[in-house]
């Protein structure tokens, strides 16, 4: 039941239901009588936030996400999308890419279609300067905006979002304890989350004294077979490792093929970490040591601070939970 | 710009917007005038469906799927999600899960957001009675109905598939012809695509005069984990293969920890095939050979169709392409 079926049942229009709702003068007091009938009947509660805002809500949220079909995304989707739909909103979905300019004009697009919130789901929504990231401060003047692992301090903008950094830094320091004393970290973005990251594997590296006169972290291009061959090159160039945290699954298990092939015995000489939890580390062999971030929990978390906030409960603007390490075979222990 | 950005623009409700589309006599010629010319000056083209229903559209188009976490049906949402933006359509999500009842609830909801088409993705959504399909019937009498790898006859029901029986013909000859005598087959479902799959399997061991005196073709239950065990569970039961052809790669990837745990050395001793080419058969190792049926071309196809339809013009009610074999290094040469 949402407006639409409200404006049909009491025979009115749209605007003269919007117009109930905000209490405007401009509506008889029969008609008022008779709208706010058919919404007792029907036992409708008006969309709290559409309603501050006079527009009719259409009980739809956006999703963003750069791209569905990446692993952990399509999980989180899922998740989201089946919680929306139990609360009795549909998802309008869009995947944006990861470039500012189709950021904004995606987001432009959900705007205009009067969704009931937002959530931006992967920290790479969040940029590096205020300037960049004017587009989730604007949203969030009209609708609320949900942040799933990413964090940006603003009113209306929610973070649900997991410890990256204590995660990395756990892992790190497991490897570690377990005798690796020349780590090297793997990453593919700088992104909010991707910089706590990378703090976490640096922090763990001061932690047992190592030096970073050599460089320790490197950005690498990810699919197995690219992974695979950076991990050579990186080899050959002289640079000596016998541990790989990375940031991601993906990376993880190309750092699993580069074993392979090159003949390095998992985890004796080379230990191996992931990040996700995904069909990456269980689908290669040997199977990898992930961190498993609950993307299952952080999507209902969210979903339900929405709703909470659609009741007018205030909500905390920042949920931070816990990963946990999922140990497999390319650690030791 | 939609009918609403019309109707904002013209200073009229949408209803007035909507009865100039459909050359309603209720409108004042004034009026019409002024929304002909906002049309114009914004060159704004009406859907044509959604006219000739007398909706007013919402340029949104759903996307029906079982699971979009799955990896097959989370490429597909991308590719859709893409090529509908680009032709300015919006997508709306629904993921319905596997039973029927809980998929026409789920279309009752994307027709209720008076959607302009409603795309079908996975063959699962295709019943095995027409009683059963009904809910595909009547979605078709309101909107136009994909199916993205499924097929059913019927008005406004338009079919976009891989010849999914054609593959596994040919990578099941491919397999017998290098050797394998005792092939098995596993599957996940026998959905529309999986009775085909089964069919193709079933008529190459016919062609090369194997007997079906025993059971050669098993439901199998998909995770690698349950995979293994069930094909541990098959060996103890005394029931020989040498090759195993499955309809999806995670059975395939299951297979594969099955013959790295039972020590059947791929290919020489045990050849295994996978179908869709998806990360699991590259994150395998060694990694598997398998059937790219095309998700990117199927769906690039399917919206092509739909934009064509809304031009009025007579398109396809089927349309198959063939899949190819991406060989590996889990089959013989």
């Amino acid at each position: 039941m949402n407006i639409y079926d409200i404006s049909k049942k009491a025979g009115v229009s749209i605007a003269t239901v919007s117009r109930v709702l905000n209490n405007s003068s401009k509506v008889s007091e029969q008609t008022r009588r008779k709208v706010l009938a058919v919404m007792e009947e029907n036992s409708y509660t008006p969309n709290a936030f559409a309603r501050s805002l006079g527009l009719n809500s259409m009980h739809t949220v956006g999703i963003m996400c750069a791209d569905s079909s990446d692993v952990y995304l399509a999980q989180a989707i899922y998740y989201l999308e089946r919680e929306l739909r139990n609360n009795g909103y549909a998802s309008m979905l869009c995947c944006t890419g990861y470039q500012l300019e189709e950021k904004e004009k995606y987001l432009q697009l959900l705007l205009s279609r009067n969704v009931d919130a937002i959530f931006f789901v992967g920290s790479n929504f969040v940029e590096d300067t205020p300037e960049r990231n004017g587009y989730l401060y604007n949203a969030a003047k009209k609708i609320p905006v949900f942040l799933l692992n990413g964090h940006l301090d603003a009113p209306n903008i929610y973070s649900v979002l997991c410890d990256d950094y204590q995660a990395i830094l756990d892992i790190t320091n497991e490897v570690l304890r377990t005798g690796s004393e020349r780590p090297i970290y793997l990453y593919r973005s700088l992104s909010y989350s991707g910089r706590r990251k990378l703090a976490g594997f640096t922090d763990a590296c001061l932690e047992h004294g190592l030096s970073f006169e050599e460089e320790r972290s490197f950005l690498c291009p990810v699919s197995l077979d690219n992974t695979r061959v950076f991990l050579t090159a990186l080899e050959e160039k002289g640079v000596s490792f016998d541990s790989v945290i990375t940031s991601d699954d993906e990376l993880a298990a190309g750092a699993v093929k580069y074993a392979l092939a090159s003949g390095r015995r998992v985890p004796e000489e080379l230990q191996i970490t992931g990040y996700n939890n995904s069909m990456f580390s269980t689908c290669s062999t040997p199977e990898i040591t992930s961190i498993d971030n609950r993307v299952e929990f952080m999507c209902t978390t969210a979903v339900s601070l929405l709703m909470q906030a659609f009741q007018h409960k205030n909500i905390p603007a920042k949920t931070v939970f816990s990963g946990t390490i999922i140990r497999r075979q390319t650690t030791r222990t």
